[in-house]
């Protein structure tokens, strides 16, 4: 961490921010520059609270040189893992790929689109039961009755489920169903549910909150992996900006971010990241060609009739389209 | 709502589109312009998924008209509401202010401050016992043995107490203690917790997320209207964007905004909007300036050695000068 | 045209809104909901400025539903335009790659470059001569000099020299030795310069702003177009938002949303949509397999001494290693 | 400057980062942490690229220490700068207000704004002759002619005239009519323009780019003070952000952060900053409660029929009240 101290800070200012320093347990280096003096500390910054020491009389800024995740870094760990879930695997060269309705409607319905997508080379089926609205008024999915039919869907069809659980206290009855445990973008820093399916054998999709940074995208993990839960997955859906042509805006340079920084698979949403059918197919093929290590994608039988997302799902045909054509590019990256 | 066709959609599309429009129960009036036809939906769009329309064929775009929140919505409820809680109060000309520091640390502590924020004009006190920390290595808040100097605190002085609940098994053990429930940020999306504080009978205050648009905002503090409790507090704490000067970026036209659109009171926290001590003073007195309905602001007896958010805390006399200063600028709005 | 008339609004405001749409010789329909009155405007609505009529009593809200631009509009050209200069080809399955460095530091080195980048499959050679710097105290370019030695590596290799124009009366010089007129990011709004490209026989590179909506980037472009230039690109280089890991944020839908509205070929630019020489492979090839009809990427021979923009150059073998992949993705998206 | 090692970095490449270093005349302190080694550089980093130090190998990341204006900055300059052109004062205790439409219209319209603005306290006519605009088919401005009306209308009412320039070929013409010559927000970047009226003798208002950082803004300021024009003043009109319910979001923590770095006085424009007629009054109460130097304000004697802005036009009485009402809160805030 380096403290920069204010222009014209004291001796005084600049010995009390190390004797600060120093009571942390830690060690101070002063440098004095032309303009600014700075402190530069040495030692596990992680157990501070760095930005306190900004408090301090002639203090200036304080930049933190050392990521507050561990267990979550490439540096802890310099091996890619590798996520298995039976059929599915993300990571390490694997890509996976997950497809289904955004909320599941009837067991008739379900089983057909796990079909398909199976059919068409995807090795996960999403699919929602307990759905998270903005709206009190909307749709809010069949709950049990819908992990049900999830799990009909996948004795038929060996598909690993990705559903999603919104509460602590829901964990257990979807872990019953579910073989991946989807941690929703609204959901990224609820504390208490990461705590929750940290202390759970299921793997877990955690999705980037929209205006999430990465750090606290990486502890958000951290929080999983800390728990005891090893099998995490970076979900990159997608984050709030200006522009209002895309629902969300899709930054694919996460991938290459991510995989600098941590040894945990990378899986793109280019359904929710772009929020327009149009867009999926050249996002999905934009993101394994920028080296993402799975994909989730929504896929209904019809569309405009969907109980919910209709406007960013695939049909059949354009899903099978957009598969054979990330199975060729993913050839061309590893000739 | 109105449903854009696309340039070149023929009558077949826009036919199917109207069909989907009544299959809704709603109305359709056809609109054929010189470059595109469009579709005005009349009737209540809010019972329908407005965007899935958007998935039919021929459809550019669809554009909701009516907010999708009833209860909150100033057309519902043309008067402002004015909450209550003790001595605080906040909306309709009442301007509540809560004071105190980001984590109870211990009794002595709390009591002291509580009674400097009241000698300065505070009516509440803020204080949190179970804190969200981006890191899981952070220090996580004293828990039940917070709420409980909380408690002692207000004994002492009277003043309302604001703390923070972060899960929905929770809330009926900070409610024991608490006067006012807070929401965080990162929880604005938390629907099971959002239920959970609408069926108890403490006030809210529900903090704005970081990269909630204001109908998002409002349709969380619908979630609570529409579980029975109507005591609730829009709070604008700032949202993310490039800046990077200050921690968030807290838009005070907010306050307008909202007033336009709801009678609920609109607080401002300064601090958590700035994140630096030196800015809180100026935009503490600027939101009074803007209307605000009331302030909730980080003070701590000694800001450089505070548990956390030290940063970003005003000490007694920073506070002191800003409530003569508030009084003062309200003074001069009402003359 | 859409105006949404307030909850409440008077038949009188009605009446009123009508008649200046009539006044604008628009023709008005109103249509009575249940909550709101809205009324539907039939006409060419670029000839007015839209959003005055907001100004009117009881009016909530204007959406427009045409856009501006017309010239720039696939609803007016259908067929996707090529852009050929030399043997640099972008657009309508042709993809135009520009490579070199961010500024010309001497004629040697930018003769030795476009060799190594022409050897690696550009047809386009990128060079700065009149740098735009943040900084009055940074390197500004070598000016006319740099042009010179420009022409003579093209001269050289029959690449298309594509280097950046800052101000009106620049213009005649920098199309003296250039093939394609850059205009930069900071300058997307400069109208003058726009104008004053749009008389030039040149082709231009516009780059998007890093704040733009894509109605604002489509609007300058039609600025160029309107002057009688048909020969424009348009090129993604980032937006800004939070994220903080990259200088920008490179939305690569931009590409799929730009093929939707406009004819105009797109081009993608990593090195500066990114801002880390690291990102820029995975990006290249994701742009390619988004569509895109072109890259421009920063390639320099010894990165770490680059009188500008080290930090997001490539260095000769890289960019061969970029340029290998682009083929092979291009071929799997075709065959 | 701190240079900050990858973790794992070799002792040869610390040794190759100190020696660019020291090539550039600097100083390099060498710290060994306990996971990661930083070079800690002493000595004027301005008259270095320094994020090009990046590109070396083993370099993770640069970080700056202090920024590059010099001129701009309140270090080199500690007092405030008062920027007095006739009767408008702005900066160091005085409040100057500007007032008047987005474009001049006609000769009487723009006499009789004048005196209207006066009258209730402006000390500034603001009006556009060259008008920047988004599509080339909007109305352009009455150029010179409108420079002629502003010019009578300040000899009529002894206001300060201030008004746009958009190119640096337009410099003298407007310099020759107008007292305050404005920089739109999209120019604010556009060097040759900043060059050309730093070596005029007119004020300056510089207004911010909505995606500019506040080191881009203070760098451009200085652009125009290095030219030699010390008369700079800076406008803050709002960012470019998620929010759509303003045109753009106005951040008043500007005002205390600009005053914080820069002696420059700080204007706020509150029609821009919001772009809806309904916030302008708060929000301009609220920037001379957060301590600004002065505001811009858009009044028109009918917005509906305005020939541009409407929208975010105040008319004559909203334009009194206003003013009335900063009044009393300028008193409230120095009592």
């Amino acid at each position: 961490m380096i403290v920069v101290m204010k222009s014209g800070a004291t001796e005084a200012q600049v010995q009390s921010t190390v004797a600060r320093v120093e009571k942390m347990g830690l060690k101070a280096n002063v440098i004095v520059g032309t303009e600014r003096t700075v402190v530069a500390v040495v030692g596990d910054e992680r157990v501070l609270d760095a930005p306190s020491l900004e408090a301090g009389d002639g203090v200036a800024e304080v930049m933190p040189v050392v990521a507050k995740y561990k267990l979550a870094s490439r540096e802890v760990r310099p091996e890619s893992s590798v996520i298995t879930v039976g059929g599915f695997q993300a990571g390490g060269g694997h890509l996976g790929v997950a497809a289904g309705p955004c909320s599941v409607e009837n067991e008739e319905q379900i089983v057909e689109v796990a079909k398909a997508v199976k059919a068409a080379g995807a090795t996960g089926l999403r699919g929602g039961a307990f759905k998270p609205r903005t709206s009190p008024y909307s749709f809010q999915g069949l709950k049990e009755d819908g992990l049900k039919m999830l799990a009909t869907a996948r004795d038929e069809t060996g598909l690993a489920v990705f559903t999603e659980v919104m509460s602590p206290e829901e964990v257990d009855l979807v872990a019953k169903y579910a073989d991946v445990l989807q941690i929703g973008a609204r959901n990224m820093q609820n504390y208490r549910l990461l705590e929750a399916v940290g202390r759970c054998d299921k793997a877990v999709l955690l999705k980037r909150g929209p205006s999430a940074t990465m750090d606290e995208f990486l502890l958000a993990a951290e929080y999983i992996l800390d728990g005891g839960n090893e099998r995490v997955m970076l979900c990159e859906r997608g984050i709030r900006t200006f522009e209002a042509h895309t629902r969300f805006t899709l930054p694919l340079a996460s991938v290459p971010y991510l995989h600098s920084k941590s040894h945990l698979p990378v899986i793109i949403d280019p359904s929710h990241g772009t929020g327009h059918t149009y867009m999926v197919h050249d996002m999905a093929v934009a993101a394994v060609a920028a080296g993402a290590d799975g994909l989730i994608i929504e896929v209904h039988p019809d569309p405009p009739n969907a109980a919910s997302d209709g406007y960013q799902c695939q049909d059949y045909a354009q899903f099978e389209n957009t598969m054979r054509r990330i199975q060729k590019v993913q050839k061309a990256l590893t000739d």
